[in-house]
């Protein structure tokens, strides 16, 4: 396939385990033409996203691809705020104090993913790839402004840097293709305490995006954690026996166990879930999702229990415009061997 | 049944329909000894409903039970400010404005229930039973002081009345046996905007009762929307033949109509569901509940979309003390039969 | 004077110094018929400042003026989470680490009145009088209803028992007189951070309060703060040479030192507000008040930093209706002079 | 002077009366070095308010300096939103309904200065100056990283442009030297409802603001009220005689006599503020600055009254580091003397 035949995209994240899968895929499918990497805080500090995604480019043979650094916190809270409000979320210590305060540990966003954000692959040091001198917001705006093709932006992370992008540069909205992003929930409750992780640490950046009337396609706990991974598809990449295989292999395995241990209420098991792959995924085949519906979505950006909450109107009552085609099903098969494939395909 | 095996208790209610079936079934059953009738404001302003109260009341020939009034608006907020909440939450003028007007209209909790708060009969006007001179907080604590068994209370409309007696007396909270609610829910979320009716209006007073340290069975949405009357039930009631039949076969009949004409999305066409009369149904027969969890249950104070929305932590991510009996099934057929069999043993 | 010809009050408090002096005050003025004193937690836990109540009247020789008690909480929060909320207000640590904690600890409500709510005099132990079995709320209605004059409220601490009472007995809010309340703030700001601690304390009875339609006289912090006893004050009650001038003397000197290192910002130095006692003497001598103004007055509910905050539209922007006559100028000279006066008639 | 020496700023508005005298006198005063007028939404809509910006600059002979227009909304809420908020604290009817509906309209910031929101001249049509086609914050960072020395950032709207440009442009913050705004207010509460017109029109921008860490002077209520210009000023400006000054006289006039109709609690007769000009004079000598002081300033982001509220703890009751110069007094005779000296330099 040609470069021009390629779709041309942004990928905003903060890996993370899954925003590796999800870089991964985007870098292995060969059919996304990835103009930049930018980075945002969530599952770790900026620093740590960005240090993540820096090694697993390199890892992966992707050194061309751009890396852009965004900012510290959300728009206008702090991260660390946001991660004092996950925690207060928290299990109470029970009398088996030792296991409940692993487990107070392990529910931040940082701790499924560990200290560094990947726990689980020591990547080699002095990696030589370093992030672009201009910023995340300045980056996908002069991807934007220098693409003639529209763009697909994919946030796999809180959406800070594409809802200041929004406000910052309105005259380069109207390029913006769409918006695949990983985020909210609206019929999957199991997730409680009552949200999904990014829209939770960035409810005013998420309202700026619902309220963009940019088209919108969101990949929320609904979809994500009905895509499950396995020891099947763990070995079939460990199988596939190239650089990449290794570091992708001993991450999913990771992940799962910290996943699984962290939210053992899911009763998961041997199965977990890659949420931010599935938002790349639909981009490169939008044909893998099988049941989606357009519903009106805003988010609630205040409130005790339920501040960054997504509220999906999806019996209509309120009788608004629909403005995101959420996704309820995707074809877990093609997924899955897409993911194996892109494997392949990489360093 | 001697008095003195009869289970003793007040009811705090709001009538509206589903109030009425539920003070029907509550005298008809013959199995509680109901030391007084309290009204709160909630599906109409407190001058109504305590209205309602009494003619129904008097007209199913239970004049020896006293009737108390509570006041006007909720806790902290104004009922006027409840119902203007509830209006902003209506469905959006679309072409067919006249249609939608009408539904704006029958949104709110009042209109569900008509402007009298009971639409559908008219009761003989002079109504010789009049509320008691002391109000409804007031008439509870006596209730409860006055009796040496414990009371179980069931209130069937906001929990204002409840909330403020468990604070303004707090000397006597441990003579409850048990409050047994309408309200709230858990995992029923059709019912969107967001949330349960009663708890919506008056969310601080909700609070003080899941906070009380009280027993609390709680038939939210959960459960009494899938204990639903149809043409069927009306029948049986019409063709009790006493003057209570009547009554009670014209109002079911009027509220059918304008429940699922004003909850269209519901779809629920020729069932309905009698919300009220299952926290009744409840203490009369506890076998009744066919499945019940206990669960950590609080309420959201704030915010813009979630105010007044029943918090359930059901997977026991928070690891709080459960507070709440959560009704999720009751049998449908004894339920409906009880209806029938209470109104046979009216007036 | 006759008791007839004596005014009617209720004194809702929580002991707390200038809650003894308020008491003190009423007593030995010789010019209210004190019905009732009820209680409430604020300065320090309902136990506390029931005990406090209880150890002043038995010490002055007024125990014939029956005492009841209030609830552990406000009407929504918890005494805790109000506490915790004043906390959040603290000075930062400086260099200074030890002093930094002493005001740390100080800047609480409890604490400036020490950790029995009375620290500077030890009462004997043994007190013989006891709370009445009822509590404060139903103690304040039967006071009212019982009296064929119209009450007089004199709350000194937080408005919790006050808002209960007018929620719960609709019946006989008609038969209170006024409202003279110690509480709120409208022009006086030096007392940053940014509120008066009883509106502070329980906002939402505030909010019912101030609502009510009841006439309202508002001894806040504008007044309290101009209106200071001294060192000769207190040389003036120590010389009456009584069993209670001792006492006084004893807590007003402890008050002194404590409220003025724990707010040193005031820069008060010899000089010290007896907030409470400004309420009462407004009852037995309106013409103490040298200045007022009918101001429409509400109260902030929720934010981060005027949470609690009154809300005084004294340049009538808003042009409502003024709710409260909020007092400005008292006449000091006059003020103290009643205090050393009451002091001398008590035992 | 030669352009070297001059002071290298960007002013950010939202002319607005106030706004335009900023402008005359930023470009007047032959001091500052106007690198680009950037628009905010406030005391209009963004395309009104980039409207006034151009023309004014044009018709004073400023046409090299460039136009970017800013956002239509603050970053979180809507203009819409923000304007309605105000409304809702508009005086209520009185009996004099006229009057009363006046005022209503009035009150909101666009009414203030009128539908164009510069009402009192009208600007030839054609104006053959346009804006840039990059946007205000783009147009920011383009100017602080071009230019060697580093930039004062000169804000007298809403500080919306100014807040995005430090979250998305992380790497050119160090480049601002100080930010001067015209915004909030500390001891001056005359301007209730409660607030200063640009904090409360975006807050969670001015959070950012505050949070910065960037030197921050603030000219707030406080000081520009008491900076006033009156009839005298108003003709010397007159007297000038050029193009700009009977424009300038134009404004002024009808500015005077909507700002002391619209907020005549204030009772400033035939006296006017022209708070934006404040914040420019500042920066084109510091030493009109006669007191002011260094005070940890935030924002209050939520609640009923208070939403967009400053918070100065000026007492240092938190001891939180002081990051704001707040400004009480400036030479009122010396800041006159540099308008009419402005105009003069115009065209």
């Amino acid at each position: 396939m040609s470069e021009e035949k390629k779709i041309p995209v942004v990928i905003d994240c903060d890996p993370g385990h899954d925003d590796m899968m999800a870089l991964v895929l985007a870098y292995g499918s060969g059919k996304l033409d990835i103009r930049a990497v930018t980075t945002v805080a969530g599952n770790n500090t900026i620093s740590n996203t960005t240090n993540n995604a820096l090694n697993v480019l390199h890892y992966i043979g992707a050194d061309e691809i751009p890396v852009a650094m965004g900012y510290q916190d959300p728009i206008v809270r702090s991260h660390k705020e946001s991660m004092d409000r996950l925690k207060a979320r928290r299990p109470k210590p029970t009398n088996n104090s030792e296991k409940s305060r692993e487990n107070t540990e392990n529910i931040t966003g940082a701790s499924v993913h560990g200290i560094t954000g990947l726990d689980g692959f020591t990547f080699p040091p002095d990696n030589p790839k370093k992030p672009e001198s201009i910023r995340a917001v300045e980056m996908i705006a002069r991807v934007v402004r220098e693409s003639e093709a529209p763009i697909t932006l994919i946030p796999t992370g809180p959406l800070t840097n594409i809802g200041l992008f929004i406000k910052a540069f309105p005259d380069l909205t109207h390029k913006i293709k769409r918006i695949s992003l990983m985020g909210g929930t609206c019929e999957f409750i199991l997730s409680r305490p009552f949200m999904e992780f990014n829209t939770f640490v960035d409810p005013e950046a998420t309202k700026i995006v619902f309220e963009s009337g940019i088209p919108i396609t969101m990949f929320g706990y609904d979809v994500t954690y009905s895509v499950l991974y396995d020891r099947r598809t763990i070995d079939q990449i460990e199988a596939v026996g190239n650089q990449s295989s290794g570091m992708v292999k001993s991450l999913l395995d990771t992940f799962m166990v910290r996943h699984n241990s962290s939210l053992n209420h899911l009763k998961l098991k041997d199965s977990c879930p890659v949420h931010d792959a599935c938002a790349v995924a639909g981009v490169i085949d939008p044909e893998l999702i099988t049941e989606s519906k357009m519903i009106h979505v805003d988010i609630e950006t205040s409130g005790t229990y339920f501040d960054g909450a997504t509220v999906c109107d999806y019996v209509s009552a309120l009788g608004l415009e629909p403005n995101v085609e959420v996704v309820y099903r995707m074809d877990n098969e093609k997924f899955l061997s897409m993911l194996v494939e892109a494997v392949r395909n990489c360093k």
